[in-house]
């Protein structure tokens, strides 16, 4: 009691000196904040262009460390609040692009900041357990009340993982288990599985393949990656395996306008696919599993219909293959539904469901008979974080109680429509504009244009990513209302103007 | 300077209240612990049988959502203290396993306590960065203070990453690059090489391997997974790379009793290892790099010595192969060193040393020109986490002020002097005591004894962990004192006897 009362002078005192060292913050005030609204900032503020001179001291001397290449600026997270990213040298931007889609709800969110204030959770912080052998008591209650309670149609199971590869690496070992116990019905492995196996060679190790798409991203580790073929920098120089690849499908947009041309090319993939399926059984490399994003992210949101995901689905349960859905950047809400999946309108979606990013832990959800049969077959010393599941638990909360998804399918449509609109005004840079819920994404004339938009934004204050050979990808928290994107519209217009 | 002083009360009253939770603890008292001695427990105390009722039925519990194969028992990490691990049925275990090796410091030491408590560190416990491109401000100093402080010699580099496996993966991943680099020299990757690489083809993704040994155990994801050589339940079934297998010594001990017996095993390795490099280069898969634990952990505690590893350093060189010593177990200062391979008395002892476990965050440390040329190419969205680095930083600061390492050094001799001990009172039960600081292990004298024995030592209240075919390895935390082992050393002396 003592310290529950503690706790909460804690998370006052704090939020208080938060609001009070945060100049341009819309409210000061000592009482608890009501609404987002009410404890953010009003709109990106820019002193110098990014990365700022302090960013620059620190890229040099992180870089005596490490490679910085892929350094964009360093940031103040203490001062950082809902969309709004604050970096090292007092500039103040709107993030659109969030830690690479993993900021569920905003920088420093006051549920957040209050739950990591509890005493009560200190334990979970200093002690991480090796989960897969000495579970903590609340372990069985917290996975109920975090993951299981977004469990995907059909699936009440769930594995807990470390990071987005570790997830998919995992479940590609799941479907590979399942496949061969599929192959030996009852006997269990031979001795020369056995035996085999600990020298890397057949049939202990079989050549079974995990089928991938072009464009597709996975992962960086040398299974996800031998799926991932969204750019060659990823790929170059490490050895893979010879797994097939399947096109997929190039449509054209705004998707309800070319439905005819849209399907024959989904057709064309398909069947493609299925060649593909009976071509590697014939090589002796029989597809255990077929993996595909909802919408293919890094290699440049690229979208298909419900349709084609449904008949993949059929496609893979007629071949005997696991249907692996990749959710670790669709998932959480950010298409306006909790997974992305949900569009197609299917009760039996997939045999397996990764997850990472927005969830903050990584994992896999899978039907019963993807479950590995024997213990330390899916495994590793952490398997995972519960101080990661307590943080989703209350994201989940905040999800819930600000209606997060509601307003994510009301911003994103603001967005997609405010791309069309940009599209028309500027139609010698802009097209293909395109989303689901706020996970939007627009073509730029070409890779030049597209870095030289990227840069002008953020140094009038607003953060996208790129994707593909010339993709911006929009990627805002779940708490990005109409005004975030009316913002973002708005500089985005102011720096098209001028490039045109 | 108001929310610090709440920290303080905080901590105080948090520390005020497990103390007074915790029946059977030594010293009850308002003041601020002086010593582990006064604020840990002061034995094991055993209420039931291992797992109890209550564990039974969480374990049924979590069985209705993922595989519950592997649980030993559930814990209660808020009780458990420094060395003792208490469970939910109130047992209260001296905990010579620590979460597979992953403890350093023992539960809830209070150092970590009073860091977690601290309200400055809240932000970075909430707002989780994509650390390759947007670090915090504090990133190079926090790195400064924690991971370069403890670098290997000749090592002032280091890329952080989230878990053991990944570390791995992504150091196989710079191996590959570099050794490429050096086949091209000035010229860039070729378009051929950018094109096939898409599609998982030579020479884009060449056929290059990397060597491990018999035995070894470097993770299991797919690219790591082809390198552990430990037991056929992790490998069973999953598709690999046809890379060389080199046999590790398999030495006699006490290792000074036997110094020419092993002298000529250990020439047979290396002879063979060298004879592999050779076979695979002409095989058309050279080797680009060499993966060896300085302690074979996983696979049986298999110890080989500094010579052994200096020549094979040298082979490496000879080859043009990069050498990569996986530390992930043997590192932070289990060995009575902080590094395992400081044993071997090497100013440039490796090209790669890779960590995780009671280093709390993953990552490699690495010679300069084993850094990828380019961004992007060892990246993720996380690329570890700044809480875990967090946490390092105070673990390195508790080793230093309470001079861990030579506390490890003493207990190590205390424990392996005890093996002996108990090897010559039961010596149709044990066999091959061996161990460097605390990391130490003995043989029983078949898998199903040797199972009887871990489960009977944890019903009197000791807990350690299987390894290899038939032996027990112990795994203290670096707070493991004399009077711990000694503990320990009356438990199994207890179990042996009925045994016997």
């Amino acid at each position: 009691m003592a310290s529950s009362l503690i706790s909460r002078q804690l998370v006052l005192s704090l939020q208080k000196n938060l609001w009070r060292s945060a100049p341009g913050c819309r409210y000061v005030s000592k009482a608890a904040p009501q609404t987002q609204q009410e404890w953010e900032y009003d709109g990106p503020s820019m002193k110098t262009s990014v990365p700022g001179p302090r960013s620059q001291e620190l890229t040099k001397q992180l870089g005596e460390i490490q490679n910085v290449g892929a350094v964009n600026f360093f940031c103040n997270y203490e001062e950082s609040r809902g969309n709004y990213l604050v970096d090292v040298d007092g500039n103040r931007m709107l993030d659109m692009y969030t830690q690479i889609s993993s900021i569920p709800i905003g920088y420093n969110h006051p549920a957040l900041l209050k739950l990591m204030a509890n005493p009560n959770h200190l334990s979970t912080l200093v002690n991480r357990p090796a989960l897969g052998i000495l579970p903590p008591e609340n372990f069985p209650d917290k996975l109920t009340e975090s993951l299981l309670s977004v469990a995907p149609s059909g699936m009440t199971r769930v594995q807990n993982m470390a990071c987005g590869s570790c997830s998919n690496e995992n479940a590609y070992k799941a479907m590979f288990i399942w496949y061969r116990n599929k192959e030996r019905g009852v006997s269990g492995p031979s001795d020369e599985d056995l035996s085999s196996c600990m020298i890397n060679q057949s049939p202990g190790c079989p050549d079974l393949s995990i089928m991938s798409f072009m464009g597709g991203f996975h992962g960086r580790t040398l299974g996800v990656l031998a799926t991932t073929h969204s750019k060659a920098i990823h790929k170059l120089d490490i050895p893979s395996f010879d797994w097939p690849i399947a096109p997929f499908p190039r449509l054209q947009y705004p998707l309800e306008e070319f439905t005819r041309e849209n399907q024959q090319e989904e057709e064309r993939c398909l069947e493609e696919t299925e060649d593909l399926i009976v071509k590697w059984r014939q090589k002796g490399k029989p597809v255990a599993g077929i993996v595909i994003e909802p919408i293919q992210a890094e290699g440049g949101d690229n979208h298909a219909s419900a349709n084609f995901f449904r008949s993949l689905r059929n496609i893979a349960r007629k071949h005997g293959c696991a249907f692996h859905v990749d959710e670790v950047q669709t998932g959480g809400g950010t298409t306006g539904k909790f997974w992305a999946h949900e569009h197609w309108g299917m009760d039996d979606p997939a045999d397996i469901v990764s997850f990472s990013k927005k969830m903050l832990t990584g994992g896999y959800y899978h039907k019963t008979d993807l479950q590995a049969d024997k213990a330390y077959r899916i495994f590793n010393t952490w398997m995972g974080d519960p101080s990661k599941t307590l943080l989703l638990g209350e994201v989940l909360n905040v999800i819930r109680t600000e209606r997060l998804l509601e307003e994510t399918a009301r911003s994103g449509k603001a967005l997609l429509n405010g791309l069309y609109d940009l599209q028309t005004r500027y139609p010698s840079i802009l097209s293909r504009a395109r989303g689901q819920g706020t996970f939007c994404a627009i073509d730029i004339r070409d890779d030049e244009t597209r870095n030289k938009v990227l840069l002008k934004a953020r140094d009038k204050g607003a953060l996208m990513g790129g994707c593909g050979d010339k993709s911006i990808r929009f990627r805002p928290a779940l708490v990005a209302k109409e005004y975030h994107i009316q913002i973002l519209l708005n500089v985005l217009n102011d720096v098209l103007a001028q490039i045109k």
